[in-house]
């Protein structure tokens, strides 16, 4: 074997996998801690534990990482539900919903990064396709399922199936980060399905 | 008149009207051009055109600012559509509500106090009773008229019917700032008056 095959190319740096993972959590809990305005590399840097430069050699700049980490959050999607019925799946679904909008770190960060992308055309751009694609895959899958049971005459338009689904919980959970009773869900899994049925 | 009724009393100091309206003015366009985070009283003032001393002498601190400038739009509250239909009503409802979110000011400012009250529950409670107030005025009286003309059998859950008329918008444009088709409106109020016929 030739000496530079057991070299990587010049200009190849080459980067230690537990670094990067440790640049990537403390990128997640800065961003929940102070938020995107006030993230800087210098704090990142100083929380994983590592020079500036390790930093700069992954990632030329703060808002690159911040999409890096957060497409990486949502490709991780929901499993899909699949109890055997719409309502026992729209059910499931808000159940698994509510506890990631309620996690700590969610509940921080979202809410931050929504806010900053009206700031960051690029940044929502991300979010957006990062946040849509991961609930399309679960939403028409379970939609598609519940048309094949015969229990939706029709497929629901897939936007505002997806809005249903999430955007009443998210809207709760950002007013009142309190409370969230089992009845509600029920109540809010009810009208969901009644939505669904009436949104082709 | 004895002379003393023509001046304040000792303490009370004489507010002029027309600079309170600059700063409540100036606190707007700096939350919207900067954000909670980064407004300050400095910055207020050097934008209302008026010296600091004249900001503190009306409110002690950046938060009870903003806290009385956003109670202040949230009482403006929305008029309640009348249209003789509660699809009607709720097309109308979703219309304006667009209108609100869209609205360059209420896209930026309502994210990022939405993510700051998850920082600090004295904002995020103000916020909450003064947007959960306003829509719950404009839900109860339109379900109220519906359920009165035989159009709903039961009076909806007040909460799940404001998280269905207020959510799905709000969690699209988050997403999405480009495109609201009418087509989308169109069917989500049709989803909507489905979903409040089962929301009891």
């Amino acid at each position: 074997m030739p000496p530079e095959a057991r070299r990587p190319a010049a200009g190849a740096a080459v980067l230690r996998p537990d670094v990067t993972d440790a640049i990537r959590d403390a990128v997640l809990q800065e961003l929940a801690e102070v938020g995107y305005g006030r993230l800087s590399i210098e704090r990142v840097a100083r929380r994983a534990g590592v020079g500036k430069a390790a930093v700069y050699r992954r990632w030329p700049s703060k808002l690159p990482i911040v999409l890096d980490v957060v497409s990486g959050l949502a490709a991780q999607s929901l499993p899909t539900p699949d109890t055997g019925s719409l309502y026992g799946d729209v059910r499931a679904l808000l159940d698994v919903t509510a506890k990631v909008l309620q996690h700590p770190m969610a509940a921080q960060i979202l809410p931050d990064l929504l806010a900053e992308a009206a700031r960051s055309p690029e940044l929502g751009q991300t979010l957006q396709s990062a946040l849509r694609e991961a609930q399309h895959g679960i939403v028409t899958a379970m939609v598609g399922r519940a048309a094949d049971r015969g229990e939706l005459a029709a497929r629901p338009d897939p936007d505002v199936a997806m809005d249903l689904l999430a955007g009443p919980l998210y809207w709760r959970l950002m007013l009142d980060r309190t409370r969230l009773p089992a009845a509600y869900l029920d109540r809010l899994a009810n009208a969901v399905v009644a939505a669904l049925a009436a949104a082709e």
